[in-house]
């Protein structure tokens, strides 16, 4: 177990009056553990107590040899794995849930009736990992790096020779020479009209003169992940785009510099948005500014207009506010931040300078 | 809606005594709709009663514009889609649960207290989903036929030139250009030692005079599955290596043989356990003999000792019976079979003699 991380735990369930919980997603457990367990349909759990009465309950088809710190409570694919646990949990006490624990595990733990009262647990991890410790921003940083240098590859590469899905294919080679273990989501590579859907799935589209390209891309690196949008133009940039572009880079800037404990997640977004909505674009801001990022590309805590919680050192999240504007165009801006004591650390350094590529 | 399959899920509900049920899993709202919507993290459940007041509960987000036969009931990212289902409930029935269901949607419904039960409602889905239709069976017969193609393309490419990994990359461009559009899995080439382990992932290895390769490939194509294995030898066989072949080989033909209906799974399975244990292996064939698939690759009905299940026209599985030697090689050949109203149909014609490749 990784056990600064097990007593900020526990810290956290007796500040929530949460006795015991099962931990269940791969994430938290290899966040907690340090090991990676991908159990597929099969159960895979992790009980926590705050009297250290913790117990993994695993597949044996799973062979983790290693010693992880906590007793391991084996069973085969014809055990009942549900029966092997409910001994172990404090029948006097609310056990917490993992938020995606499916439904046929939790319906059948239920029928044995062990616990007085079910809750969704999750909180308590979820937002412990919002808090990364060093060796995490570490990880961090690494996976932004290759990201930077896999994006300035990527750009350079922009041709009407290549369609938005042959440029996926070219990341997908670069991020393999650089290292990168994986994606940490479907890259999206779009040229004009393209860009004004934010979740556009490259297609068979061709650059053309005067179009923007956004370039939205993320690695994982030693199970961390990176993620990154820069918007270039292709050979011309209208004075209106150019408006545009402008506008979406203050937000960006302007969001960022605010960045500091004390500082809530809802200001970061209004200082995008206000900027955006001043300059007449608020309705083609159609999404958050931003999400947490770590293990996961999104992770609990949004940076949007309803999160008034407040930000503490080691949180890392994205600053990627965009304007769309349909059938035209879009440019989105985004980088990586870091909440440091005293203000902020920003893991993407790439230009973010109007660019026309020739 | 698909009419027909809807009418066969009210059937099956009504012998289940199951009046109500949510459905969450994107690949049976697949099934019931003919409409694939990914809802990632989000809400999206489409409710079935015996009284046909159906409901699809979806995020606005998910903009499915077409009729699909089922009012839609529309919410944004900042309603609760619990509090919308919770009226639509019948309040004396038991209502039936997604297995996958994750439990913060469950705990979240449980809070209004809206039915009297919930119980696990998958099982009328999955089992409706074993019988496949004409439609679903002409499907896995299309994927089936590019799978047939790229494995021979990527048998004759086997050359020390090649890792697995890179015999991994060759077949993900070989089914890119026969219009696959996904892979069922993580595809399996592997060398000697390596075949010895049934989940071996590719590695740096290459392939030596005298190797087993075992290739067990599976595409997607038009939202259905392939999968089927072959192994061959490198430049040269074994008198034991050719043993342990030709009973596999004999355990496949044979299981196959007997499909027909009425026939329990557990027979399948023990037919082909037989004749490799019958030779003195019976402790090298370490996993069931097959899986049910279709949309998904592994679907409800297992090929198994213990599934005493009866096989009905319609039903679609693997046989794929192994022997690994560890530290030495594998075998494994698998066939899709489809079970028809007197016999079976066989998905993969492709040649199952022992092959030496030079």
């Amino acid at each position: 177990m990784k056990q600064a991380r097990l007593e900020r735990l526990v810290k956290a369930m007796e500040k929530a009056n949460l006795k015991q919980i099962l931990v269940s997603d791969p994430t938290s457990i290899f966040y907690l553990t340090g090991r990676w367990i991908h159990p597929g349909e099969r159960l895979l759990a992790l009980y926590i107590d705050v009297d250290g009465n913790n117990k993994l309950f695993i597949n044996e088809l799973f062979p983790v040899e290693e010693d992880l710190g906590v007793e391991k409570i084996w069973f085969k694919d014809t055990d009942d794995p549900i029966k092997l646990i409910v001994p172990h949990l404090d029948k006097a006490s609310a056990l917490g849930i993992d938020k995606n624990w499916p439904a046929r595990f939790l319906l059948s733990l239920m029928e044995h009736n062990p616990v007085p009262k079910y809750v969704n647990g999750s909180n308590v991890v979820d937002r412990l990992r919002m808090i990364k410790d060093e060796e995490e921003l570490e990880l961090l940083r690494k996976a932004s790096k290759i990201n930077e240098l896999a994006i300035d590859r990527l750009i350079n590469e922009i041709s009407p020779e290549f369609s938005e899905k042959e440029m996926k294919d070219k990341l997908l080679a670069i991020y393999k020479e650089l290292g990168a273990e994986g994606l940490s989501f479907d890259p999206i590579v779009c040229y004009g009209a393209n860009a004004a859907d934010p979740h556009h799935v490259c297609d068979d589209s061709h650059v053309k003169e005067g179009d923007s390209v956004v370039v939205d891309i993320g690695c994982i690196k030693d199970s961390y992940c990176s993620d990154m949008t820069r918007t270039v133009f292709y050979k011309h940039v209208s004075d209106k785009h150019k408006e545009v572009y402008n506008i979406v880079l203050e937000a960006n800037q302007k969001a960022i510099e605010i960045v500091k404990p004390g500082v809530r997640f809802c200001d970061v977004d209004l200082t995008a948005r206000k900027i955006i909505e001043d300059a007449g674009y608020g309705k083609y801001f159609t999404h958050r500014t931003g999400h947490s990022i770590g293990i996961e590309c999104h992770e609990t805590g949004d940076v949007s207009s309803t999160n008034t919680d407040v930000l503490e050192p080691g949180m890392v999240f994205s600053v990627e506010p965009g304007i769309y504007l349909p059938g035209e165009m879009g440019v989105r801006i985004e980088d990586l931040i870091v909440v440091t004591e005293d203000g902020y650390e920003n893991l993407n350094s790439y230009d973010k300078s109007l660019r026309v590529i020739e």
